[in-house]
């Protein structure tokens, strides 16, 4: 097996150079023009091995379509579509050259699916393979979806099923869990391939370009990485709110009943990593998004005070 | 001494937007506007403890200064201004807190230097520190400054001394090499607070909009950082071109010629991390810029062919 060490740094210029746009080789590289009456967002991420990625549960190709969607997921969350990424690489002497082939060539699968590209980067030596994604994006001025806009009357939307990607790992740590091979396939790419929602962001958009009445509105919202009920508490945190659930119209998927039991709901509310967006807004513009997007629900409202009935907040998500 | 461990995310959260202008902690964070009839350029590092810095030579607030200025030095060299940075740290459990601070202290200083911010980052956990550090800028269309568009009878300008920055490092490894402790801390601050020269870029694009009949010529260039040499060679190879190197008018500093001795040329040709610009261009304009910049000279010029005569590339930076 080829290694780093056995490649050099010219020799990995070159692999990388087969995966970025801009191939003159320059300190910076020149972006393409910024559309008219938008804003540019921005957005980083480091994954590091052992901590965020690893050889038992994700191939080198995975490793690489989710430092991009991770990213990109940011960008949808703030109502943007992608206008390019940097990724800088810390890679030990050891490496294997197929192992960085793969998490280019995932990578860059996961760009050219959503529109964008890889316009720069930097690889270097380091003790411990290392992944820093920054991310571009432009979203209309009026658009821009934040945080602590939330309104108490809006409702909360959800653009997919909640408890997925916790059921893939599950499924990935131990197959024997379910025995139709198929469906095991199924479920695991929920972890390893998450799909940031630039589909629900365009549909949102096309609904308000059509609907005036619809207009001026400040949507809320971010994206569930960290799971759907620490979504819905950082946006009440954030916009000083509560919210009440309704537990009726949370979709509970059948596969996460089978898997998880008992604990089926807690997967869905905090299992993490499905890249969903949580959104608030109010009921008709909801109504209209969630009739277009299969697996979208309006799962709440935004109420007063700062109580979000039936949700415990541990802090699952210290990452030190 | 509180480490990360005791502190926690939320801890570093909390410091990190002391530093930060986006206090909003949305998934991604909004920048200001674009210029009109400007282009992005970006930019990106990773830093490895071990690798690219060393509590032996080099104290936190350097270490963020420094994270700041290669960056920052990349867009000058594309001839662009700062529009704003990002930068994702990824830090070992018993990191003091002290350090990062120390680093994120250094990195707004170098930033409010040159007039630019913090936008947005990310704090991971990591078996190694590691800072990843992107930067934009803006440039006006018709300044973009590229490797690849030198020409025959360009002459080659660089913006400030080369070798200083080698010089401070070895005297910060064996500072009984020079009696004058005042100058001792001089020549240090060479290699511990590099400078990306956007006063260099500001004349020039002062120049260009005052003298009509120097418009309208590709300025060709890029930074010193991997050495003056390095950045000859990197612009001919790119631009297909050689140079003749004026080989009486290179300014070898008197303190490189007592600390170096008979490897005085060297230092300054290989030394590397002096973040001048080298940049080729019309006589005309560059008499007039280096007339407005103390230190720096006219070196050589563009020639036919692929030869740099007096140059030897060393794979001096092959950093694997």
């Amino acid at each position: 097996m080829t290694t780093v060490k056995d490649l050099g740094e010219q020799g990995l210029l070159k692999i990388f150079r087969q995966y970025c746009s801009n191939v003159v080789g320059d300190d910076a590289a020149p972006m393409g023009a910024t559309l008219p009456e938008h804003q540019m967002v921005v957005t980083t991420d480091m994954l590091v091995d052992g901590v965020h990625f690893s050889d038992r549960t994700t191939s080198s190709e995975d490793v690489g379509w989710r430092a991009a969607a991770v990213n990109l997921s940011d960008l949808a969350a703030m109502g943007a579509k992608p206008w390019g990424l940097v990724m800088s690489v810390g890679l030990t002497p050891d490496t294997e050259i197929n192992w960085i082939e793969g998490v280019y060539r995932g990578f860059s699968e996961c760009l050219r699916t959503y529109g964008t590209e890889l316009v720069g980067g930097d690889t270097v030596r380091s003790p411990m393979r290392t992944l820093a994604v920054t991310a571009f994006g432009q979203v209309p001025k009026d658009n821009l979806i934040q945080r602590h806009t939330a309104r108490v009357g809006d409702v909360i939307v959800m653009t997919g099923l909640h408890g997925l990607s916790k059921a893939g790992l599950e499924l990935l740590l131990d197959q024997n869990l379910e025995k139709n091979k198929e469906l095991v396939q199924t479920i695991c790419r929920y972890h390893q391939r998450p799909k940031p929602r630039f589909d629900a962001i365009a549909i949102l958009h096309e609904i308000l370009n059509h609907e005036h009445y619809l207009q001026g509105f400040p949507i809320s919202g971010m994206d569930s990485s960290d799971g759907l009920a620490d979504a819905i508490a950082q946006i009440c945190r954030a916009s000083h709110v509560g919210a009440k659930i309704y537990w009726r119209s949370l979709p509970i998927p059948k596969i996460i009943r089978n898997l998880a039991g008992e604990q089926a709901l807690d997967w869905v509310l905090y299992g993490g990593e499905d890249f969903e967006l949580v959104l608030c807004m109010p009921l008709p513009l909801a109504k209209k998004l969630v009739h277009q997007l299969p697996h979208a629900a309006i799962i709440g409202e935004i109420v007063e005070g700062n109580q979000i009935d039936g949700i415990k907040m541990q802090s699952a998500f210290q990452h030190f």
